[in-house]
This record gives C-alpha cells, structure tokens and sequence, in this order.
C-alpha cells in the first residue's frame, strides 16, 4: 500500500532548532506587519542594489547526529601526543566539576559580559576570584579580569608602559628569553608606533635607553633571574618593568611584586584551561596601584547597591581613557571571561596548599627527568630551573625528536643541537620514562627523593591566596553548590532574550558545543608538528572557504582572537599592502561617527590618523562629506572603516559608492563585520566594494559570549591582501597578531558546526527571520516609543534603536531606569546608549520565538505605560517601580513604602511568576561615566576630528 | 638544595572532594561530641564484635584524571558495531540539548524521588509530560511514571491482570511472539506464585483456561496483528487482555486501547535514551481506568496546593495496596525517573509530527531494504512490518551473520535458518546498504519512494500529543529554556542537603558521571555478542570482586536493576538452592517489624509466607522473640530477612546470632545492604553470617538517584548460592529477573569509577565519617529533639530517627508541618514516619560538610523554638509559620495578616538569603494516607502477622 507522505523534517536543525519562530508564528508576525511573506519584508528591508547574486548554497545540510558523526571523523585526523614543548602551553588537568558545571554549562557559557552589574554577580564574583588570585600570585596591588592571550597581554603592556614611563626614550628592551611569539607580536605592535624593540640579554639592558623593558619568567628555555636589579636600573632611569611569569612557577617562586617589577602579564591557561590548539585561555596582567588607571581591559570592583549592599561591578575607567582617545593605544575591549572563570575555579578548587603541592610536583618530576639525562651524560641547561630544562644534544637533534615523536611525545626543538623539555601537572612516570628512551636511556622513574634545582633566592617568602574562598570547604559538593549559586545569581540565554543591539546573542546549540570538550580538540599543543593537526587543518580549511563564498573574499586568516583584533590585523593587512607599494606613507582613516568606538583605536595603533565623517539625519554616512574628506586626504588616504549594514540598524543604499570613492583615492575598504547577522545569503562585503572585514564568530557563527569573551574575529581579504595577511608567530613574514597561529582554533568546531547544520539555506533563512523579528519588535512598539532609523521603506535591518530620550524630560526617566526596569521583567537590558546616546538598540536575533519576543514588547510596553503614568501625575516622578528599579526580593521581605504595590513593583509584564528572576542586588551605584559597554564604545563624535 | 615537602594531596579525590568536612571541621566535630578522635567514635559506635579483621585495601586509589585514563581504556576494549538485532533495543538519537540540560546536568540527576511535591514541581512535571505520551500513544487512560524494563513490565501486568481478572483460572496465555527475555522473565515470577504459563500462537489462544493473556505489537520477528479478536475473545472469559507495544510503532498503528486490550507495557528506550547494553531505560505501562488501582508503580497526579493553585503530586494509593497487603504480589518502589523524563522529552522535542515522521523513516527504510532482499530471491516475512522483517537464509545463516559482522553490523541469529534484521532511527543509507553486502548484494539505497507495508486495517486513526506541551515552539532556545525553568523548581543535591534516612543521598562526582556519556558504554546493544563487550567483562569483573571484599560474599549478580528486585533475586537464589536440597517445602521467612516494606512484599513474590519478628524499646530485634518463631516454624524456615545496622539507625550486637539461630534452623540469611553505608571498610555482611545481600549501588556506590530512579540492585552470594544466581535471559539455567543480562550495566561505571577513586582506605574513611556526620547532627539537636534508638554508647550509626511525635500533643505540630518548614530553610525533609511514624529519619552522609550540617541544625533549632512558641502560648497553633508552611513568592507578594512577619515565615535561620530557594507552589492538599514514601514503606508491624 502507500500512505500519505509526511513532509516534516524532524532533523532539520535550522528551521526546527536554531531559528525561533515557527512558521505559525511567522504567519501571524506578516500580519503584524502587514506584509505577505517573508520574501516581501526582506525586498522591503534590503536594497536590491547590495543583494547578493547567487544564493548560499553549500549542498544538504546535516543534521544533528551527522554533524557529531562528522566532527569526530575530523577529530580522529588530529593525533593527540603528550606535548612537552611548554613555550607558555601545559598539559593541565580540568577539574571535572568546572568542565561539567562551567565548561559545558549554558547558565556559563551564553552568558553576556557582566555590563549590567544587577544581573550579572555570580559571574563577576567569580572573576573577582580570578583578579584576586592574579593579584596575590604576582604580588601585585591590581589585576584586570582577563586579556586575550600572553603574546598580547605583552603587547599591551608594552604600551602601556609607553603611556605611564616618565623615561622619553622611543624604544622598548625585550628579553631575549621571552617566548618566541610574544617577542612576535611585540614586534608587530611596536613597528607602526614607532617603537624600537631592542632584543638581547637581561645584562645587556640599557635603561637610559628604554621606556621599559619586559622580561620572561621562567625564560623560554628555563632561565630562572632575579629581576632586582634590572626593575632598580630601570626605575632609576624612570622606565618601567615587565615580567612575563608563569602563575604555576609563582606557587613557589619569588614573586614579581617582590622584584619591584611594575606590570606582570601571563597565561593563566595551565589552570585548569586545555591547551585547545592555541586557545582560548586567559591572560592575565596586574600591576602597581599608581598605574590602575592606564590599565587596559575590564577590571571588576566592588560597590555598593542602593540600599548600601554589597555589589559587585566593572570598573570601567580606566579602558575608557584608551578606547576614547584620540592617541588610543589600545583597542582591547574583550576579555577570556569564561577561561577567566575557570582559571579562578581552579585555584579556589585546590586552593593554596594544592597548588603548592602542583608546582611542587611539576618541579620534582622535572629534577628526576633532569637527573637521569645528566646521570648519562646529556649536558642540561639551565643549572637551577622550575619545569623546563634544555639539553645540548648536538647532532643527535633530529633523532631525539623523532625517538620522542614514536615515543608519543613532543619535545621542543631549540636553535640547531639543543632539544627544550617542559613538564607539567599531568606528566607521568611513563612520560618521563619514555623521554629518557628518546635519548636513549632505559631507566625506571622512580627516585622519589625531594631535591630541588630552585635558586634559593627566588623561594617565595610570601603567602597568596589568604582570601576566605580560598579556603572554603573544597569538598565537591560545596564547590558545586558554590557553581551553582552563582551561576544562579545571572541571567543568561538560557533563561531569557537578551536582545544586545550589536551583539547578536543567538543561540548557542548544544550540538555545536560538545565537540570542544573532545580531547582531540582540547589537547593539541599550538606549535605541535601540523601533521597531528590534520584535523583542524581540514576544518579550518572548510570553515574558511565557506566563510569565503558568504562573504566574497578570497581567503580568511583565524588568527585574531577578537573582533577587535580582527579590525587591527584587518588594517595592519592593509597598511603592509600600501607599503609594499610603496605607498608606505599613506595614514589617514575615514571613519563615519556612528562607528565603533574600536574602529579609531584599531587605525590609531597601526599608526594611521583618524578623520570623522559625518552622518545625516537618518543615521547614513553623509556621503558628501565622505567624498569632501576623501579628496581632501587623497593623498595621504590609507583605508577607510564603516559597518554595514551601518551601527544604527539601516542598509545603506550608498554603500557602492563610499568604496569607489576610497578606492579612487587610493585607500581600501574595512567593513567591519559587526552586523554580518544581517548579511548572510543576502548580500556579500566583498562583492559591495570590501577589501578587508573580520567577522565576529561570536555573535554571527554562533560562538557563546562567555560572560564576556571568548571571542573570534578571523579576517577576509581580497585576492591582492592575501600575501600581506598576518603569518605564523614563529615564522618569517608579516607579522602576528595573536600568540597562536589559529587565534582560539578549539572555538572553531562551534563555528563549523553551525555552518554545517544550517547549510546555506539555512543560513539564509536566519538572517531573513533575524529582519522579521527585529521589524517584529519595531512594528509592535511603534507609538510607544520611536525607532529612531529606518531605511526607505519604513523597515529596519536586524536590529533598531529606540528612542528614550524624550522620557527625561517628560518624567525625568533615563534610558538606564528603563534598562533595569526590564530586569524586574526577567530580561537583560539592550544595549544602551550606543551608537546613540540616551536610546536603547535592541537586536533580538533570528533564535528567539515570537512568545519571547511578545513577552519582551509587553514588558515595554507597560513600561511606557508606567511612565506615561508619571507624565501624567498619576506616578511620583522619584518614587516609583522605574526609578527603584530593579526590585529584589529583600524589598519584598521589608516594610513596603511605596505608592505602587509589591506586585506592581515586582510583577510586572513580562515577569515569570513561579518561574521569576530576582535580581540579587538592587541598582548598583555606578558612577556616572561608568556605562561605556563594549558594544557601546562611545561614538565618534565624541572625538576631536584630529586631522583638521 | 632541598625543600619542606609538602603533605597535602592535590589529587586525593577521597578525603579532597568525596568527603565533605575538612580535616579541621572533624576536628571542631570531635569537641562536640566529646571523643578526642575518629577512632574513638567509631569504637563507640560499632561493636568490635561485628568489626572486620583486615582493613580494605584496594591499592592506590586513583585521580580523577587517572580514572578517566582509565575508563578510556576499558572503554576501547568495547567494540560498537551497529546493531540491527532488535528485540527491543534500538539504536536512537539522543537530542543533544536533552543529553546536556538533563542527562548530564545536576540538577536534574541528582534529585531525589519526588515524595515532597512542594520541592519537586520540575520532574513532576516531566513526568506528567511522559504519562501523557504513554497514555496517548497506546490509547489508555492511565499510565504511570514507568517501571523497571519491558520484561518486568510484562510480569507486573501478568500479576496486575491476576489480580483484577473475574476469571479464576490460574494460567496465563503468552504470545510466542514476545521478546524471548520478556517470556523469561515472566516464567521466572510465575513459577512461585502457581501461576502456569503456556506459551502458544495467538490462535491457540483458549480465553476460558486463563485469566490473562500477552502478545507483543509488533511481534519479536516483525509480525503485525489486530489484536481485537483475541482481545473480545478474553473479555468474554472475564480475563485481562495484555499488550506490550513498541511506542514507535504506535505512532503509525493501531493503538491498544483501541483494540480493547486492558494493559499496555513496553520500553520508551528509543524514544532518545541510549541502549547502554541493556539499560537503564523507561518501561511503561497503561491501563483503563477502571484497573488504575490495581497499577503498580508511581502515578503522578495533579492536585492544589493550600491556596487553590494547581501543584502536581504522587497519587501513591495504587502501590501501598500492592506493598502494605499480605499478599504482595508486588515489589515496585522505585522507578526510572531520569530515563522517563529523557523520553518524555524526546516527546515534547519531536512533537506528533515529528514522531510520525521517524517512525514513518524507520519504516520506509525497512521496506526499501526488504525489497533489496526480495529483489535478490529472499524470502522475506512477515508479508507486513513495521521496522522488522526476518529472512530464511537456510544453511548460509552462520555466513550472513558473520559478514554483517565484518560489515560492522550485528543481525539477530533466529533458529538455525533465519536471520532477523530490526532498523531505526539511526539507520543510514550506508548500512542497508552493508546489510546488502552481508547478503552478497551490491546495491545503492537510493530508491526513495513511498510504498508501505502496514496493514491497511492496523493504520493508526487517532491523533495523539494533542497536550499543548507536545505543540510548543520546539527551537532548541525555547526548549533549554523549559528545561531549566523545570529544574529550577526543584531542590536537588546541587544546592542543598537532603539528609533522607535510609537514601544514601551522598555525592554523585562530576568524574564518575562523565563515562556513561561515551558511545562505548552507551551505544551496545544488551545481546550484541560479548566479544564486542570486553570492555564491560573487565569493568564488571573488576567492579564484583571488589564488592566481594567489601561485603565478604563469594561472587555477585549483576542483573537485579533496583533495591527491592535484589531483594526478590536473593530470595529466589535460596529458593531455588532450598529446592536443590529438596527443602522446597520450605516457605516461611522471618522479618522484623522494622524492616523495609519492600522486605515482606519481596518474599511474598517467592511465594513464601511471612513471620514478623518483634523489636525491643531499643529498635533491635528481639532475640527471643526471634528464636521462638524460628524454632515454631523449624520445618518449613526457608530465610530470615534482616537489616543491617537496623533500619532503627543502631548497629545490634546480637546479629550473628540471629544468623546462628536461622541457619541452625535451616533457613538461609538475607541482609538487606540498604544501609551498607555504615559498614563498607568496617563491618561485613558476608562474615556476619549473612548468605545473601543487596547492594544498592545508588545508594552506598554513588548512582545517582535520577529524581527516582535509575537504580541498581546487585547480590552478592556465598559460595554455596553462586550456581542459584539469575541467569542470562536467552540462556537456560534458573531464571531471570531483568530483561538485560546485567541489569542497568551502562551505571556500572560510575559505581566502578567511585571505589577506584576511594580506594579501600578512601571507602573506609567515608563509613567513618558517615557515621561521624550523624552523631554529630544528633549531638547538636540535643535537648531539642529525642534521638528515639542509640547504640549502648549512646551513639547512633549513620542515621539517628529524631521524634517529632511529643509536638502533636504540646502544639498541634505534625512532623509534616516540620518537613514542610524546612523547606522554607532551603532543605529537602529528611525521611518521614518511616520506620516510626511521627519521626523524622536522618542520615547526612560523609559527602557533607560541617557548614552544611550546621545549617540544618540550626534550621531545625529554630524550628524547635518555633514549636516552643506554640506550647508556650506565644504563637498561634493554627496561623503559625510551621502549619503554614512552605511560604512561597505569592504569599511574599500578597497582603500579609499573619502574626509573623514575612521575614519570619520566608527566611529562617538556615534559609540562604540572596540565594533562597522558593518552593513554586504552597502547600499540596494530600489525602492524609498518601505519604508512604519508598525510604518509609509502611512499617511491618501494620501487617498482620499471617503464619501465626
């Protein structure tokens, strides 16, 4: 018999998984907005001028279970040896509690970064955890709550030094010691600003002649020093002092604080973080008290809320001061929050004793390895040493590594006839057996005996980690109850909408997450051989063809590990292009006001002067002044950056022409790839005019936010860039951006996995419902609040700003008491005045259904209400749910004084009822300049326009 | 040089993360009570008569990094084929977002039971979502919250039709077409109950001869029949008509109910809950409504609580029947809450149509592969499948199977000449294909057309997942989102304490979880031939010899999948040894009057008689009360069943004794190992004289509970018993209780992973401080409450029962009002009225800290007071924060008119303050006998003593 056919796809991830609206609700959000079909909004919302020819088609997309089965096919290309290479990445082992409860939980790992304090303190606990455990290893007074890797982190401190030395000598010394790749990326750095980079000897440092000087400790090949002398020398010539130290190696070694050292940087990746091919782990920097304010990146501070209760926040200052600025010389406004978290984990789970004992073990078992090479003969360097030894094997080179190789090891291969071995916590007997076979012993480990090859100078004479949660009850239970109460405190996706104009905060599937936790993801050294890394190779290689073919470039590079530094590489790109051109002397930027505030910071650190272009009344670039401004700098122009569609939610019709003018005057096109969610299968940077743009993997390719980093920002070039891409830190050529080659490569199975279920009519579909839904929003909030741009036809792209500024004079409500108004309704506020100030830009993304979206509209809806209510008198201007917003369950518990009801307060539209969020805290108390959020860097215009 | 060594153990998952108070609590703990050490206590507390000679060592206990190493090992040595064997176990796609938000999250795995409503709306609600589906898909009106596995579902409903048939034949029809372990099964709980069993065609079928009747839908070999002759055909002889149906198939076929069938079994396993070798998975079961009393096993049922909202509870009346009565033919008390939440899941994930659309896919690639086999000149049969078919292949069977093999693929060997082939969810293209060549054929799977092979007349003409729940958005966002809400409304081990008496509530280690997510224990089917499963041989093997040591018996049975079927198991391998010694006769087994209800209710299912055994003022047995009915029952004494330390909380000194006076008898000991806890390392059952135990491996071995299950019963046996134990389901030999051969084996691991982890010594300290913990809370509730049994040092075992009965009289407090105030303190109640009414059991075990011990006793101090309160005059005895408990949001929000304020009635001392857990509803209006909770079966002195 036959029967009738059922064309339900029960596997098709796109249309039943990752996007949010069914095709009901769809039917009945045509109708909201009086459009037929989705094919009639989206002709209505994209220009036909910008749409892309062809569609999106990558063949049939897989489902959840062929994605897995894929995945591991690829993951059995990788072959995962014990890595013994060190260079800054250990073996480590994950607690399983953090991996099961931070690692793999959405409640972590979809949260956002901690800008709204009120919601956000179970994570900005745990990275206070963090600050304090950098702090107090380093011996330092302050600690940021993460940078993006050790290279950078050196990198920025580098500038920082620059900006708080008294010294006004031009160059900078680095260690010879340093790891290769952070001496890379220095360099890379230090070239546009005119920095000199002076390598050589710690004795061969000149102090007169430097603004500062950075030192690796332990040294790349194990040198250990007591950096004294040099910080005094250096102070004297009032230049600054940086070490790059190993937190493990300060469990028991003398402190740089001690050292009178001035920034200390590091990798916090070996607590508790896998090595993951090269990231993402966390880095840290502290330094001084004086320098807190030329700090870069976020630092977390307590505060008070307004009933006087404890409260946690950011403290924003200080990156402030560097994003604004004309002269930024920095451009970081990320973080490695969720690396951050588990670093800080990692120390309250073993707390001091137990990472004492950790290092302590890493030590002995490198005296014992140490001991038997000497015992044979071998010649170990250096004689005092934590976890890395070097052995002079002259001619035998090639054949130890290749022993070590059969052995199931990777050793490091140090200049011509030296071999670097660095052990870590999870080396074993066997390890250290099977690296004595390599050399050609055969001798069992098992001399338990305690020497130790520590210089007894450098023993740590001071305690760390006397803050009570290091010393909490490290039972299992108590940690994951711990995990879990915080975690509890923060809304996350998976409790609600968090519609981050910008920000794009989609779903993050637990299919695309599982890959990452796989060892033959997590386990791979960056500098391991690449042919056990065939794996990544073959997924990279896909990834990025297809990120070619949906964007129009001709070839990506992974390795910015943010957006941000995807827009730095993107112009470093660019910059090598014009130079090699001979076009070197090309330094002018046009960038529209509306812009990311990193935009300017990107193109003021590859040394280029930024000129403003103005916008008109709708938010577009005023193309006249574009082309005023262009023909004014012909001959200095290097590039241009503008946003597409633009940062105030528009598809720009003039798009095509902006880039003919640059490249008419000689400059190229940056299209910064911030909004790429309302691009996808419908309209390509690289065929609108682009040279360059960087892709935030985080928001569009479905990476999780993290509560503030990890992130992605690989680049896309043009065929004629492609020779001017970032290269390999250990290798000849145009520079690095990142530590790693890959930027963050174990994110990548995220990104893939997405591309792959989705396909690219999937992929297109998201960015059509991610239109719907935001006109959705748009339409049903019309004549309650004003959206402040549209495109010609009255539609909106992704995403749309609300204009709240008229409140503040009619109730005297702020864009702020309406942010956290929203959390009394269970939600995470939009972004918040950016690009615009005083508006909130709400960007709901393609994941969220329409009961999600209906539940957010009523809850601003009523909000309007409640501020017509004091509009109209009806409302206390001062005592009322807006401006005591949010309310907390101790308001509940206490007298209630109001003029509106608990349930009015507590209750409003929108608010779960069994299934409510309390905010812990009431509104934190921030001072005023302290709302600049990430994806609300100030705007341009804020700026002097420098180059008139 | 050298250095202080330090002593502290990063890596010592023990004393470090398995056992919760730190070295300086126990000392704190210590001046508490008064003893200057652990060893003191324990002397104290455990009579050195009872004490084992040699202390258990196990060797080096391993890391958790080690054990995962290891586990990887083992696992590796398991070969994961697919399996087309069917026979009930499919292969199935667990939706990722289920597998992380559920299945590996714990909040949900560690939930206990959901005997408190108040605390466990989120799983009551999962569960209803189950019994919706099982009532849908089979067209019956009840169904409950599953039973163990589809065999013992089929004996249940043997007994269940037994006991509500009109018929009073005493035989019972089995379908030749069942399952051959379903038929196994039933065969082994028929033979002592008298049932006889005839096993026919479905024509042979006499209705007059029997009281109940089987058949399975779709038959083992694949065939498909309309029940309703045979159904009408025994309702005409008044007996029961019996049904165990695939729920995949139903989604195409004719349900049940719609056939008249009575009773509906079978296993969800498919529905996304991987085959684990055999389990643990969700058996069904249905029924009319007119049999719902008569239904073994938990109903949950919607009710209100005190203010008129709606609130789901356990409806319990059905089991207590089946457990209080004298003729228990029942054992059930306990079920497989984890995997029915997966599989209700699975329902709500896919909805109707996408329910249909699988079962649809599985059929339509069945009916392309039988046509490659028709094709080729195979008969194939039967005419009409649905996703089975089976081939005569005459002489060539050996060869088929063994190229599938080389193939990659398992076919079941049927007879000597056929070959069954069963295909699923997961069947690809690829591997019919494989099949093909297994058959010598070479073809391409790429005929997609839509001929069907259903029996016109069996085509399914109902809808079914017509609840809402089963129409809700299904992207993955909104998805997550229910499950977390759901979560969130319970309080599980994740957050807080549940000190149950007699539950063993300790720690489920994050390390030990993790293996049971990989594909090589989760992905091979139970019958899959055992050299693909080498890797569980080890792990079993290794895993029964310890648990030898640890009890002191000669070998172990893996097959019992809960506490009480280890019971009925033990009692049926002395039944069976006292037949072999021709003592068959033998039928009475002496029972305390403090045993488990399950105790009686098991012997009753071997057929035997029970005698109860009365206690003295003291809890313990009394002797000579013992002695008299095994000397008055002499002839026929079969067994004595005893607990040990008793349920009283108090390790008796007389128990060899008891053993010399039952075996002097001829009869056989049974120690009951609930509350092995209190003995690992210190006490052996096996050397006390007992001959057979259970171990509940989700107790004392750190299964978690699942939110009521999964569970896992082993016996261990002395040497004389081994040749009595449950044999393998497909083989002959005594008989078997579970459909698989090892139970729920894909649990093992984490039993295995946590006596690898403790080592003998780790296990050791963990009774210890077990035992510590609840002398410790017992010392501190001194003055408040009676600790009602003490050993004759005055301390208790693992557990102490705290008497609540004196507070009914002084203030009108019932020990409900108590356990219902603690939820306010953020605390699941610990056991009620069981094994005394009016008393409150509690055992905290080792996995607790000091702070959280304390905070339950403060909890319970306030209460105290509060209590004094009322007697004093000083409170209301009616509107009083202990008889209006719990207090929920709502009452926060409301008007407040009580005489306590709301900071009083919400936060307690004990409850967290930021962090409070809000029970969702207020109290749940239970019918009073409604509260016999599988930890407090009804004592055993409400039974009436039958032998006497």
């Amino acid at each position: 018999m036959t029967y009738e056919p059922i064309d339900y796809l029960p596997y098709d991830f796109a249309n039943r998984r990752h996007i949010g609206p069914s095709p009901d609700e769809m039917e009945a959000m045509f109708d909201t907005l009086g459009v037929p079909d989705l094919d009639t909004l989206i002709d209505q919302t994209v220009p036909e001028a910008i749409r892309q020819e062809t569609p999106l088609d990558f063949g049939k997309a897989l489902s959840e279970r062929e994605l897995l089965h894929r995945m591991r096919q690829v993951a059995d290309q990788n072959e995962v040896l014990t890595s013994l290479i060190g260079q800054g990445y250990h073996g480590t082992v994950t607690p399983p509690a953090i991996q099961r409860n931070i690692l793999e939980n959405p409640a972590w790992y979809t949260a956002y970064t901690p800008y709204q304090p009120e919601i956000s303190q179970g994570r900005l606990e745990a990275l206070l955890n963090y600050q304090t455990m950098v702090s107090d290893l380093t011996g330092l007074e302050i600690a940021n709550a993460s940078l993006l890797d050790e290279a950078t982190a050196c990198a920025e401190a580098m500038t920082m030094a620059q900006r708080v030395a008294k010294s006004k000598a031009r160059a900078f010394f680095v260690d010879e010691n340093c790891h290769p790749q952070n001496i890379a990326v220095m360099r890379t750095r230090a070239e546009p600003l005119g920095i000199e980079l002076i390598v050589g000897a710690p004795d061969a440092l000149d102090p007169e002649a430097v603004f500062g000087a950075i030192f690796q400790y332990p040294g790349t090949h194990g040198h250990l020093r007591d950096l004294t002398p040099q910080m005094e020398a250096l102070h004297g010539a009032k230049a600054v002092g940086i070490v790059s130290a190993d937190p493990m190696a300060l469990c028991l070694l003398k402190e740089p604080g001690a050292m009178g050292v001035d920034i200390a940087v590091g990798s916090t990746q070996r607590f508790g973080v896998p090595m993951g091919y090269g990231g993402p782990h966390a880095a840290y920097m502290a330094c001084r008290d004086a320098f807190k304010r030329a700090m870069p990146g976020r630092i977390v501070g307590i505060s008070v809320d307004s009933h006087g209760n404890r409260a946690y926040r950011l403290a924003l200052q200080t990156r402030e001061q560097h994003i604004r600025r004309e002269k930024a010389t920095s451009n970081v406004c990320t973080a490695q929050a969720l690396l951050a978290v588990m670093a800080g984990f990692y120390a309250v789970f073993h707390g001091p004793k137990g990472l004492r004992a950790i290092a302590q073990r890493i030590h002995r078992k490198t005296v014992r390895l140490a001991r038997g090479l000497e015992a044979a003969g071998f010649k170990v360097e250096p004689e005092s040493y934590f976890d890395t030894i070097t052995v002079n094997v002259g001619l035998l080179q090639r054949g130890v590594l290749q022993a070590a190789r059969r052995e199931g090891v990777n050793l490091r291969r140090v200049g011509t006839d030296r071999v670097g071995i660095t052990l870590d916590e999870v080396t074993r007997p066997e390890t250290i057996e099977a690296v004595w076979r390599a050399f050609g012993l055969v001798r069992r480990d098992d001399a338990l005996d305690a020497e130790y090859r520590l210089p007894e100078a450098l023993i740590r004479q001071t305690p760390y980690l006397q803050h009570d949660v290091f010393h909490m009850n490290r039972a299992e239970t108590e940690m994951m109850r711990y995990m879990r109460r915080l975690a509890d405190r923060d809304l996350a996706l998976d409790r609600a909408m968090i519609p981050l104009g910008s920000c794009t905060m989609k779903l993050n599937a637990a299919a695309e997450m599982m890959p990452i936790s796989w060892p033959e993801f997590a386990a791979l050294h960056p500098f391991a051989p690449t042919d056990q890394a065939r794996g990544y190779a073959t997924l990279i290689e896909d990834l990025s063809a297809k990120l070619c073919t949906i964007t129009g470039y001709d070839a990506f590079s992974m390795q910015p590990n943010s957006g941000a530094q995807g827009e730095y590489a993107g112009l470093l790109t660019i910059r090598d292009w014009q130079v090699a051109r001979g076009q070197g002397h090309r330094n002018v930027c046009l960038i529209p006001v509306n812009a990311h505030g990193t935009n300017p910071a990107s193109a003021h650190m590859v040394g280029w002067t930024v000129v403003a272009v103005k916008c008109d009344e709708m938010g577009s670039i005023d193309l006249a002044d574009f082309r005023a401004k262009a023909e004014k700098h012909a001959d200095a122009l290097a590039a241009c950056m503008i946003t597409y569609p633009s940062t105030h939610g528009v598809f720009e019709e003039t798009v095509r022409e902006v880039c003919e003018i640059t490249h008419a005057h000689g400059g190229q096109v940056y299209i910064d790839g911030a909004n790429m969610n309302a691009m996808v299968g419908l309209s390509r940077p690289g065929d609108l005019g682009g040279d360059v743009s960087h892709l935030n993997l985080h928001k569009t390719f479905c990476i999780p936010h993290g509560g503030g980093g990890p992130g992605m920002g690989p680049i896309g070039v043009k065929a004629h860039l492609v020779p001017h891409l970032p290269s390999h830190p250990l290798e000849p050529g145009v520079g690095s951006v990142s530590a790693a080659p890959y930027g963050s490569p174990s994110l990548l199975p995220i990104s893939w996995a997405y591309v792959l279920m989705m396909g690219g009519e999937g992929m297109t579909q998201a960015t059509r419902v991610a239109i719907l839904n935001a006109n959705y929003i748009a339409r049903r909030l019309e004549g309650a609040y004003d959206v402040l741009y549209r495109g010609h036809a009255g539609r909106v792209a992704h995403e749309c700003i609300l204009d709240t500024r008229p409140f503040e004079k009619s109730a005297g409500i702020t864009v702020e008491d309406i942010a956290k108004r929203l959390m009394d309704a269970g939600f995470h506020a939009p972004t918040m005045s950016w690009p615009v100030a005083g508006t909130l830009m709400v960007e709901p993304t393609e994941s969220e259904t329409k009961a999600e979206l209906d539940r957010f509209c009523d809850a601003m809806l009523a909000i309007r209400e409640e501020i017509r209510a004091i509009e109209e008198g009806r409302m206390d201007r001062e005592s009322n749910p807006l401006k005591l917003a949010p309310h907390t369950m101790e308001d509940l518990v206490k007298d209630w004084d109001r003029p509106y009801s608990r349930e009015q307060g507590c209750f409003p539209p929108g608010a779960f009822r069994v299934d409510k969020y309390w905010p812990p805290v009431n509104r934190v108390d921030n001072v005023y300049g302290d709302r600049n959020l990430v994806c609300t860097c100030p705007p341009m215009s804020e700026l002097p326009e420098a180059a008139e």
